[in-house]
């Protein structure tokens, strides 16, 4: 299998379907593309007509979009273990992966993925009220799992939330105690410090992708 | 179970979640919200704190955003009969699904779900890149599966691509002969001849979907 990731200090999409990848331990290729380049598109375009990150490709066939790889991956090679095993938890974990997958574009526009920096932005009503919505399903799911994964073992959803960790760290936004303990843990996890490591030798600058004032 | 929906001539995620209770005649009560009012929230609020519809409850467990409902009937009452049986095909079903469900952004704001009008719009670079992309899919799937739907059975994916054909039909674009195919089968089907009926019967104007300027 081959994944196709973009730079890892910014594509929060490539974060999701690669910590798949890192928590099962499954062997992948990964090759990484500098988003908005040339050899971006060139390489992508005859694999996914979409032309984005993340892209798999398993015996010749392509999927994209990370939660497509999610699921995928989830069915082929993990026999559901990914969500949880019970039917209305795995509702749950689905409904807010799911809202995630689709939502928080104010979020997304304004606290872009920026894992090496760390800044000051001003906020909208709009990422306000998506910051509020993410701190509120982190502490329902904290006081029900303490200092685990929001479903206590690992599933798609922390997958989901995984950038959002990383934003909230790089803008310093406040949260409650119970949503900090799911942020920290989730930065503390071997997968996300690995992630984090490899995005910090990198040294290209997505202009997209820069947002807000460097803190002092 | 109950669903709730919001007005049927604009609400495209909830005729999403709606096509997968009526393509298979699941018993369901549907709940109609008007969007935007006090009444939607205060409906919703209790049940699903991200107030919006498509909410499923089935036995006390609320499901929520399109995707996550359509894969919980999936596996809860269809035995995976909703998404190609096929691993190669229900990939790139997902895929596309996905890709449907968390992009296509410039589509959704310049040409929102308006089922009785017929408009002119201007598109900007990215809607005309966003309905390129859509021709691109349909076309591909109408090769293989000439008047069927997109992988040959109702899957999923023509959940997620149904309201595309309704946004094509009011702003009046022009597909090739082989996306139109496709459109004219979903326009044709049962379930969105019942959909566009019920939504003929509406007279609520929700002003932030309405766009565009009115053709003769
Ligand atoms: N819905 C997609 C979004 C993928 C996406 O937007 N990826 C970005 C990088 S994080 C990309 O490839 N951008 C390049 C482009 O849009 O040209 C997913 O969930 O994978
Ligand atoms: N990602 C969600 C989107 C749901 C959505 O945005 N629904 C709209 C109506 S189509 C809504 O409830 N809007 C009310 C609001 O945002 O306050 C899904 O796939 O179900």
């Amino acid at each position: 299998m081959q994944l196709y990731i973009g730079n890892q200090n910014y594509s929060t999409w490539s974060l999701r379907a690669w910590l798949i990848f890192s928590e099962f331990n499954l062997d992948v290729e990964i090759i990484k593309l500098r988003l908005f380049s040339d050899d971006f598109y060139t390489t992508l375009e005859p694999i996914n007509p979409a032309a984005k990150v993340p892209t798999l490709v398993d015996q010749g066939t392509a999927v994209w979009d990370s939660l497509a790889i999610l699921e995928y991956i989830n069915e082929q090679y993990l026999d559901g273990l990914a969500w949880p095993k019970d039917i209305n938890q795995r509702a749950k974990a689905r409904s807010i992966a799911a809202e995630m997958h689709s939502g928080f574009n104010d979020l997304r526009n304004e606290l872009p993925m920026n894992i090496r920096a760390t800044r000051g932005v001003e906020l909208s009503e709009g990422a306000r009220k998506d910051i509020a919505r993410i701190e509120q399903i982190w502490a329902e799911q904290s006081e029900l799992h303490w200092g685990e994964w929001l479903f206590g073992e690992w599933s798609i959803a922390d997958a989901m939330f995984a950038p959002v960790a990383l934003r909230f760290q790089t803008y310093g936004i406040e949260l409650s105690a119970a949503a900090k303990a799911y942020q920290q843990k989730v930065l503390a996890s071997a997968s996300m410090q690995r992630w984090i490591q490899e995005a910090s030798l990198e040294t290209e600058v997505v202009v997209e992708d820069e947002a807000g004032e460097p803190l002092e």
